[in-house]
């Protein structure tokens, strides 16, 4: 071989904010997706897989003049080609600005409304912290070119769907819908049609949820002492100022009609804002038509949604039932999918302005959710593990996977050095086995097989009597043709509800 | 708002080299990537899905000397920290070097040995081309930590049985196993253990499958005409010394005993010779010893896997059938997958050799196949469509849908403007629906429906007789209540098999 300079071993380390998913939680988050697509496929949305990879110029947000347009996104300039510099390419940030691309690309060729659904990783080149990545899932579902808030309607009940089809039973969640349209007109009758003090005020509405009406109250006029003793500074609204607002927010009554009717009031002559309370009212009542109550999806003034791009619907999800966060309190779990409707984002393509409606899950809050309520993990998932009592038998052992496999079973051979018997108790352990088959040459003579139920003996060593042991040993031996039977006996007695 | 610059309109574009896939597209792809996930999962690999995104340094094959080290990958650099120049991060290029430092990284967590499968999207920054992207879809079966020749044999085995789940029959592809032990002994006792020379047999000896055996002789000495009428320098071998090469590549002979027989002569005393030949030789037994026969797995000394890290056993399946190319010649549709044994990628890290073995499937290709043996595709896979005859009363038409749903049939409202109906039927064409429901104000008083059967419509449009389309017409009347029924009689019709 060439003689090579000696180099520093490279470090074995995902780059910062980056991670690895193994095993169970692999097949844990398919499942849940698999669960959403069939949703989402079986209401006429199609599967869409945009590339990873788009130009800087078409996800937008960016501006082209900048050096190194990098700013939230991972991005690298393409070699150049000539005098012509090189593109410059990004990983998407999202899946809404690819949809926008691709419907902006193919137009002509898709159909017109088209819903699609996409589910994928997305990238942020943000600072990471604990629990924050700089990949993770974004599971979206949305329908371009319908400005019917029929559209919306169908968004929200397929999110009800979604959640109950992956595990959240009906009353552990809520959809709330709002309408950007009715804040806008609640600014304009205050005179708040864009600068500062709008913007101000709609940070403060966004709060309503953690300070509520008192909180909101002080923030919108002079300021408030948060919990953590620091001051806030207020938007500087006097009372009455501020009255339109606060009218707003606490417009929630008992049913959709009555929180109509209250809103109406709240943008009193505004235009768009009795436009914005129109298309509540026509979500509304399609989805109580089609049985959607508000024990599922609901009328609520005070969801906002931080993103700037909304133009009229806006709606979340919510999971109404409590977890205990990382200092053992109680609290509610919070959000887990919001979206709206957002009639500019293909205008920046063509400009054509073109209506559209979407919902995103937080694919990683979501499963977090079902993993709090036992609706994920926790099954024996590990396979039938063969040990190897004799190397030269190799193929006696891979017949008996082979015999278990063919009946469904997963079921492997031990691979590693069979010399140290215990070691392979040991990884079979690390593999979550329900079950280990042990064939010597004494076994093999007679016959027969030992097979060890691990998850009992597992439970044995733990807690059982005397008794216990003596009536269900946790190794047996069986004749080598009963195998499989044996096998399953064991599997299926592990799977039963447990008492 | 604030006044914006005007700027030029982004190009709606995906960039050069990228794609999008589109609803079927994204299920084949899924569908084909699940079954074999079963299959490896059965076998006892576990799923591993790493980040996308590594240092250089880890990904290795780039000099950490090289300014900007993206040669065949995109990388870009992480921001500085204070004096701390930011790391070089990259796209994976394939899911192997990130195997290799998910293992070094957690190997005290990870049983061992480890056995993982992963599927997922690489990148390569490369000129692309027709049929060539920079963005595809690898699938791999890895064990991590087993020197014994049973995870080679186990893989083989998994490999001929994916393929037959995916729906390639037996009879329609060959796994060829070969050792590179086998090749080297073989080039030792030329005296070619390294330099140019060597390199040059290797590239000859990979064209075996293209050229036979007089072509192969040919391009170890003098050279040779290619069909293209260029003439190809030879190696410059005299025919003595192309012998031993000779010997190798033609030494399959009857059943795997026959070739190795062969083998055990080509590679004379040379000892790593020996040693993969006998690799080979308990690969065989093994394989045979569970029933998997010359039919779906043999010995074969031409194949030699380009990779230059393979250090022993290493195999490839290939698809035996033929299809026609571009210019409609008949030609094997050929390899599919390929892998081999690679002893060192851990060492990298660790400075300790970690045996492994693994399988790559080329999933496009895999996936054309199965298009092209008719196995995937052409299913009407299309939403119910219910029209929009009156747009006051969409709650009715989303009644529809909801119970066309609530029986698992996929189901959509037309959500465009209503008012050109001829628009509705060409949406519904677009979408493949199956059928499409309308229910017009005259309907609705007699509390009736028209279902209008499109597939059975396109096939009347195309061919039918005058007779076929009075004895089933294409469009009927339903009462209002047996929508679901009906419905579900023209997709169970349209399931049936066609004579």
């Amino acid at each position: 071989m060439a003689k090579q300079k000696k180099q520093p071993r490279p470090k074995a380390q995902a780059p910062k904010g980056f991670r690895d998913y193994f095993g169970a939680e692999v097949d844990e988050r398919k499942i849940m997706l698999d669960q959403i697509a069939a949703v989402y496929h079986r209401y006429g949305f199609d599967a869409l897989e945009s590339s990873a990879v788009e130009t800087v110029e078409a996800l937008g947000k960016f501006l082209p003049d900048v050096d190194r347009p990098n700013e939230g996104v991972f991005a690298w300039q393409e070699d150049s080609e000539g005098d012509k510099p090189g593109d410059w390419l990004a990983l998407r940030y999202d899946l809404t600005a690819p949809l926008a691309r691709v419907y902006a690309q193919y137009r002509n060729d898709l159909p017109m409304p088209y819903r699609r659904y996409a589910m994928g990783p997305v990238w942020r080149n943000e600072k990471p912290g604990p629990g924050r990545f700089r990949q993770f899932y974004q599971c979206d579902a949305d329908t371009v070119g319908s400005g019917s808030m029929a559209a919306d309607a169908e968004i929200c009940a397929m999110l009800a769907d979604t959640l109950e089809t992956v595990g959240i039973p009906r009353g552990d969640y809520i959809v709330r819908v709002n309408n950007r349209k009715v804040l806008n007109g609640v600014l304009e009758v205050m005179g708040l049609d864009e600068g500062a003090t709008r913007d101000a005020v709609l940070r403060t509405i966004d709060k309503f949820d953690k300070v509520g009406e008192a909180g909101v109250r002080q923030l919108l006029g002079k300021g408030r002492l948060d919990a953590s003793g620091a001051y806030i500074d207020g938007v500087g609204l006097s009372d009455a100022q501020a009255e339109p607002v606060i009218a707003f927010l606490t417009s929630k009554g008992e049913g959709a009609q009555q929180t109509l009717a209250n809103l109406r009031a709240a943008v009193g002559d505004s235009q768009v804002g009795a436009e914005g309370v129109q298309e509540l009212e026509t979500i509304a009542d399609l989805l109580a038509a089609q049985g959607y109550g508000p024990d599922r999806i609901e009328v609520d003034p005070s969801v906002v949604r931080g993103l700037g791009y909304y133009t009229g619907p806006v709606f979340e999800a919510e999971l109404t039932f409590e977890i205990l966060d990382e200092k053992g309190r109680p609290r509610q779990f919070g959000s887990v999918a919001g979206g709206g409707r957002y009639d500019d984002l293909v205008k920046r393509f063509t400009g054509q302005a073109v209506p559209a409606t979407g919902v995103s899950i937080g694919v990683d809050r979501l499963l977090a959710a079902l993993r709090a309520k036992g609706r994920v993990g926790g099954a024996a998932n590990g396979p039938v593990v063969v040990t190897v009592m004799d190397r030269d038998r190799l193929a006696d052992y891979q017949a008996m996977v082979g015999e278990l496999r063919a009946a469904g079973i997963r079921a492997e051979v031990y691979l590693g050095n069979p010399k140290n018997f215990g070691n392979q108790l040991k990884y079979a352990d690390k593999r979550n086995a329900p079950v280990a088959v042990i064939e010597g040459g004494d076994e093999k003579d007679r016959g027969v097989i030992q097979i060890k139920d691990l998850v009992l003996g597992a439970k044995i060593a733990e807690s059982a009597t005397l008794e216990e042991w003596k009536a269900r040993p946790s190794q047996f031996e069986c004749a080598r043709g009963d195998l499989v039977r044996e096998v399953q006996k064991i599997l299926e007695a592990g799977n039963a509800p447990q008492g």
